[in-house]
């Protein structure tokens, strides 16, 4: 079970760690579609939770929509159809006969919600509408397929689809969003940039878009999620008109944005070791293991102190397990939970039942501490708590020392060359034919530029005063 | 909004109160496929989270498998893709080209699961295996659809899967699952009778079946769920093997058991009533709306009166909500929230303020009664644990008087006109033949017999000595 490093080969690792710590299983037969174990599918069903959570604070609704969509509510929108053509599954038939009509896979659901967003629509007292779902849905991936990270059945897609009555409310929608989403990856301890993609990239139907972008340990970036402003393109291809108090008949305008499993794999790659996974308390499936070390004599009195103490951290409220496994010695169970991330360790032997005290080991730092029985809820919080600090400090380290800073081509070429990899921004005039042509010299991904961030300097391409920061680098 | 009587009319009281009080759309334009609103998916995952929680509780393990299968994989059990041939979408493209393999889209995940659990056996020590998943799956119904009852995508289907070393650990587990669904059951109020399935009715690729019958208003009967014991079955089609303690390769026992959100569909039909849905408090997406009723000068007062209960009764842990709307009439209000069966309205008007008293109006009796605030918490908990004695004592009545018991065909005959429906059982000797025969002369559809109920009497085919009760009756 040993693993390569993390930095070194993260491919490997990653590859080697979402299969071995229990949180997928890739030997189904299809490319691209994943089981996943009770420990895995628990981690991801915690953290989205977490924004799940976080979008009925900020007022949305959450429905549901059907997954196949007739191809002619699919085709209403061209750009969208053309964009998603290559990779949406068909069906047209049972296993004995022929359907009468064609129906698609959802993508993502902008269709299906749209045609019924058409009906739900009359009046401005209708709107704003905030709806999201957590669903399954499907892309033909032809590129390289990678576990959690691209698949063919995404298993968990939280899609929020908002309608508004004017441009400003859909803008303030946009922001709140990205609200919500930083709150999110925040509470992930996940660090991030926010860049809006360049109009040759951005989503297919949409006016614009923002990404959220991590840095994996291989140091290219990777899509996090996306904040769309749909402007009214949709509405128009979908006829969604509402009466405005003037009495006058108007197209409303539409965001939506959306997050994946993909940032449970974000999230193991980040906050993950040379010795296995790190879950952070709010989304381990297990928090603290509780490994009995067997005495001379008080055996009962240890696995009876392991109990009790399962029960009362139960009570507080914490997912808890004690390993009894009685042919397993205590170095092989901490090998293993710290392999599979859990956070928090309480070793418990003839000292601590003698002495009424606990020993915590930490998952991050592999540190112990003794604490008394009556401290225990107080001192797991302070761990929990300095976990975050230490995996959040640690994750944004990375991030920043992989975000370099030139002033021209051939500086950003040889910084990113030095630097094995990251993201380079330069400062650019805001037009884009400067942003094509730096992302065709570097021969790299754009990225976008985050337009509350003013550049210093002169665009890298036409000489002329810099606005922003145009980022780029290799992408997942 | 007034709504035909439940018992006279009632597939239209159905279909006008599924679309009206807020539980789905059926407005999508594929036949059989459901837009579900916020309030009928909220009150759904209150349904399967008291379902996911028993499963829990008896160790299972929540997982996720694959939507689609691979051609291959679908057909290694015959009688099974015998059985789902007919209903199962094949997915063969995407839009822009053909694809090198067939997928099927589950429907229902059997093969998917099995195909892995090949994988996972094989000692005795991964034994027993305790799996299950909700899920959508899809059935291509030719049938009439009927909204939630009978649909072509099952949006929340939770199927239990699991796999045992011995033939008395599966029927231990078959027990198991009963308990389990007789629990969930009980908990929505829904009362039921439990049949072993005819053998000509048996699940595709089991041993035999158990089936939870309920009785709709229209009195025809209705499975809720379904507990299969496969046997070796799939065992033998998917070569799932393991070594037992003597040393010696054998082939594992298996069950599977689901339900899906038909559930709901028979819980809102069993407990509505001719003025709306009468929701039991466990599952009710809103508990209480309380609704101010202006006074002369003191609206301020009750406004503030109304949201100190919203505040304090969400911190007791209650899903609660103040209909502040301006522009309805307490009475329209009232009306409204009892028509979507929420199970507690408080009303505050002036002399609730002061006074310091609450006035609690219950939805299944319309009955009001007025409480000291303090006393506000203990009251509710008395009168959801009254509403639910109500609803169930209503249930079973009506499930009681719809079992009749004849001992001859003709009798059967008879009282089964007399009734207008219902289920008629028979004595019966046991013998598959006389079932069959049971089943052609009432000319309405076996449901089975009760293995644990003996019978007196003869059988009313062959006359001998009876064994059982054979039931049969008009079903969905």
């Amino acid at each position: 079970m040993p693993l390569p490093d993390k930095y070194k080969r993260f491919s490997e690792w990653y590859e080697k760690i979402t299969e071995e710590a229990e949180i997928v299983d890739k030997r189904y037969p299809v490319k691209g579609m994943l089981v996943w174990k009770p420990y895995g599918y628990k981690a991801l069903k915690l953290t989205m939770r977490i924004l799940e959570d976080l979008l009925e604070e900020y007022g949305h609704y959450e429905a549901y929509f059907p997954m196949l969509v007739p191809e002619e509510v699919f085709a209403k929108e061209k750009d969208f159809l053309e964009g998603f053509s290559g990779e949406t599954f068909v069906v047209e038939r049972t296993i004995s006969k022929k359907l009468a009509r064609k129906f698609l896979l959802r993508p993502t659901s902008e269709t299906v919600m749209y045609y019924m967003f058409n009906l739900w629509v009359t009046s401005y007292k209708d709107l704003p509408i905030k709806i999201y779902q957590t669903v399954n849905v499907f892309r033909y991936e032809t590129e390289e397929t990678r576990p959690i990270l691209r698949v063919r059945e995404i298993i968990r897609f939280n899609e929020a689809h908002t309608v508004h009555a004017t441009l400003e409310d859909t803008e303030r929608q946009i922001r709140e969003a990205i609200e919500i989403y930083s709150k999110f990856f925040d509470a992930l301890l996940i660090p991030y940039i926010i860049l809006k993609t360049p109009p040759w990239d951005t989503f297919s139907g949409a006016e614009y878009n923002f990404d959220f972008f991590a840095i994996m340990p291989d140091k290219k970036a990777i899509e996090l999620g996306s904040v769309i402003n749909l402007g009214q393109k949709f509405a128009k291809a979908f006829d969604i008109k509402f009466q405005d108090k003037d009495g006058q008949w108007k197209y409303v305008y539409q965001t939506c944005y959306g997050v994946s499993e993909r940032v449970l794999g974000v999230l193991l790659a980040v906050h993950g070791d040379n010795r296995g996974l790190i879950f952070p308390h709010n989304v381990a499936p297990i928090q603290i293991v509780i490994v009995p070390i067997p005495g001379e004599e008080v055996i009962d009195k240890i696995l009876e102190k392991c109990r009790a103490l399962e029960k009362r951290l139960k009570e507080s409220g914490y997912r808890v397990k004690v390993d009894d496994r009685e042919d397993l010695t205590p170095g092989r169970k901490y090998y293993w939970w710290e392999f599979l991330g859990v956070p928090l360790r309480l070793e418990i032997g003839e000292k601590e039942v003698e002495q009424n005290m606990v020993t915590i080991a930490r998952r991050d730092l592999f540190r112990r501490v003794t604490v008394d029985d009556k401290d225990l809820e107080r001192k797991i919080r302070e761990i929990f708590d300095d976990i975050s600090k230490e995996l959040y400090d640690r994750a944004k380290k990375w991030l920043i020392s992989n975000i370099i800073t030139a002033s021209t081509i051939d500086e950003a070429k040889n910084k990113l060359a030095e630097n094995k990899g990251g993201i380079v921004r330069m400062p650019w005039c805001g037009k884009d034919n400067c942003g094509l042509k730096i992302e065709e010299t570097m021969g790299v991904s754009s990225l976008g530029h985050n337009p509350w961030e003013k550049a210093d300097g002169k665009c890298v391409i036409c000489g002329s005063e810099a606005k922003y920061y145009f980022y780029v680098g290799k992408k997942y």
